[in-house]
């Protein structure tokens, strides 16, 4: 499959490099063609792996995913360009970070809505899902990395789209147990599980740790 | 020893009962002396039980649960009496959901700031430590109704009334893993996980889970 990896980050390097391992088709995006980042993943990616501008990717990929920085994110998704979006399954695994204020960070939008409603908003033909986001890059692609079971998250508001996050995520990823929290206002409850990640990850010293939901 | 528990909701009910059961001496507290649901509760849960005003009880424990709905947990602590919280350890148990624009609850304070740190502020003589608000209230008093491993969580800003704290949790109520988050900024964390356990229990129909962190 032709896969768009938006953002040249940490998180885009480990999606794009398990997607281009699986076989995938990846063209990584980024601002500029020739972005530096991407062109040194594209090299130790292989040759499934290409770069170019977030239009190139998103019109490349039959799937789209956002590894974009919080802040950047609908920046990033009008540079890709709604057309190259419509109809697409988007899996968008941003936080909104606000590092603005130094360390730990905040959330630029939280509570009443969510950067995954912001963009679903903005770009009401594409078919966003909320996932990956409550976790480190890392054990997104792995999950195994930890031992014992733990869980995913997942939302949106086109079944489809959601029943193809399920496949990848189970099926590409390795993921045995994905929650689904509902519609994209789910988005809500897994944006901000982040901040309590990032009080947890300054408590365990850690990034390599992620939540289970315990059930009787 | 003798305990205060403020408000007379579920969470009261179970934690009051709790300590009852444990042979402390418990006065809930509620806005009037004779509240009706105080006295039902003080019915049931035998001769360790009495009932009184936020100030009678505040001012009869050693130890103070705070467990009022967060929307009035100011103003019942300011009825309790700073004086009477003073140098005690005050386990927050509180949630700042707010109902008013129906279901699911928002948050009244969040991300850069907390219901913790309100209570801490207003209250600065008094050892605040959050704890107990991640979960249901059977579970906080009885986590081993599920089962397997599952967290819980505190914070604040006193070592020792978090060390009081930690023994109460493990000690009487049976929690095997507490995690410490720090301060009481750390409510943020966990005030804020709150939306996603609302979110859980729409997805997973029920109350009884938790969170559990699953490390490497």
């Amino acid at each position: 499959m032709n896969i768009a990896v938006l953002g040249t980050g940490v998180v885009g390097n480990a999606i794009g490099t398990k997607l281009a391992q699986l076989g995938h088709k990846v063209t990584m995006g980024s601002r500029t063609a020739n972005n530096e980042k991407a062109a040194a993943w594209v090299k130790t990616a292989g040759a499934n792996a290409s770069q170019g501008t977030f239009a190139d990717a998103a019109s490349f990929g039959e799937i789209i995913f956002n590894c974009t920085s919080g802040a950047g994110t609908l920046d990033a998704l009008k540079a890709a360009g709604a057309q190259n979006l419509k109809g697409k399954t988007l899996l968008d695994i941003s936080n909104p970070l606000d590092f603005s204020k130094g360390m730990p960070p905040t959330l630029f939008v939280c509570n009443t809505d969510s950067l995954g409603e912001q963009i679903q908003r903005a770009f009401p033909d594409a078919k966003v899902v909320k996932t990956l986001n409550t976790t480190n890059c890392n054990i997104m692609v792995n999950p195994s990395l930890l031992s014992g079971e733990h869980d995913m998250f997942l939302c949106g508001n086109d079944a489809t789209a959601k029943a193809q996050a399920l496949d990848i995520l189970k099926n590409w990823f390795g993921w045995k147990t994905v929650i689904d929290l509902g519609d994209i206002t789910g988005a809500r409850a897994m944006e901000m599980m982040v901040l309590s990640w990032v009080r947890l990850w300054g408590t365990l010293q850690t990034a390599n740790f992620n939540y289970k939901i315990v059930r009787q």
